[in-house]
């Protein structure tokens, strides 16, 4: 049996999502065809909404639904924390420690992909060193994240602010996204000088 | 930080899909955020279209995007072969030997549930049987699967059609859609009479 058209794409559209091969869209496209008109309209406008209403802060570049964001406007400047992936701020603000400001690099560096300084938001964070007393590097612990980090610290140390790295509680190789509450927070209290 | 609620509203959503939890769903809505205007486009127009285009055969109660879907109009109605979703005709359809045509019951009998034979196709099932020879029985091989086709066979032999029933190659417990090809191929072939 031809598959349906329709069915086709949709299946097609669902592999487009991290982590989806052809069967678990495949699942998904059926389960859709099972949902009640209601139910589809209600995915159809949260994707529509969700690409209307959120854009990128114009300060620190993580996701709103405002020119600058709610963290942004009400948070001290002095202390920004740096981090490749607005999903990286999701993670550190379920710590409560954290009371600075972020800076959403949208990548890190890496020559291989093409991915040089211009590509990450690099020059919009130091048009923010004015004013800040401390930068905190929490880029992933893998070989790109280190290597922004480094790169970062050696540009930010002549303004004469303190550039700082989570510490090594975060296993070596894994994703911030993913650590638990208690390995993050460790991690923010032990921030060593780099 | 509180979640921007158009976020929050669409990761709920992905929630709705089959075997996805938080954590996978927050994953799907920020990949969205990543995507470009033309890209969610397609993901909701592939929605809408599904909604819109794709119904129930009048006949076979598979997904069609006509009045009577393809494999009802251009196969023998003398072999109908039952099963509990449309994905499972999707799983069979995979297997070359099978050329008859197909009955979707959409459910199975689950007193537990409140699912009696009104809940499910079995009245146009009986509608079907005028020149039909045999109703292969392709139910899943668990409790309720066993229990439809058992109550089924009872109610279709007065009619003087053969009913068999998928042989137990397939793996007790397991599910139809996921068993692979030879499996599904060697139980059509050894099918048994009920």
């Amino acid at each position: 049996m031809k598959q349906l058209d329709s069915i086709a794409k949709l299946i097609h559209t669902f592999t487009l999502l991290p982590g989806v091969g052809k069967k678990t869209a495949q699942r998904y496209a059926y389960s859709v065809l099972d949902m009640t008109d209601a139910e589809v309209g209600a995915f159809v406008a949260a994707l529509k909404e969700v690409k209307e209403t959120v854009r990128y802060c114009a300060v620190c570049g993580n996701f709103t639904d405002r020119a600058v964001c709610s963290l942004c406007e009400t948070r001290s400047r002095s202390l920004i924390c740096v981090v490749a992936y607005p999903k990286d701020v999701l993670a550190l603000e379920r710590v409560s420690g954290f009371k600075g400001v972020y800076h959403v690099l949208h990548g890190t560096l890496s020559p291989l992909d093409g991915r040089g300084p211009d590509q990450i938001r690099i020059k919009e964070l130091i048009a923010r060193l004015d004013g800040a007393e401390e930068v905190i590097m929490a880029t992933n612990p893998d070989v790109e994240g280190e290597a922004t980090a480094a790169y970062l610290a050696k540009l930010i140390k002549p303004f004469g602010v303190r550039v700082t790295r989570l510490a090594q509680g975060i296993s070596l190789g894994s994703d911030i996204e993913y650590a638990d509450e208690i390995t993050l927070s460790k991690a923010l209290e032990q921030r060593t000088e780099i």
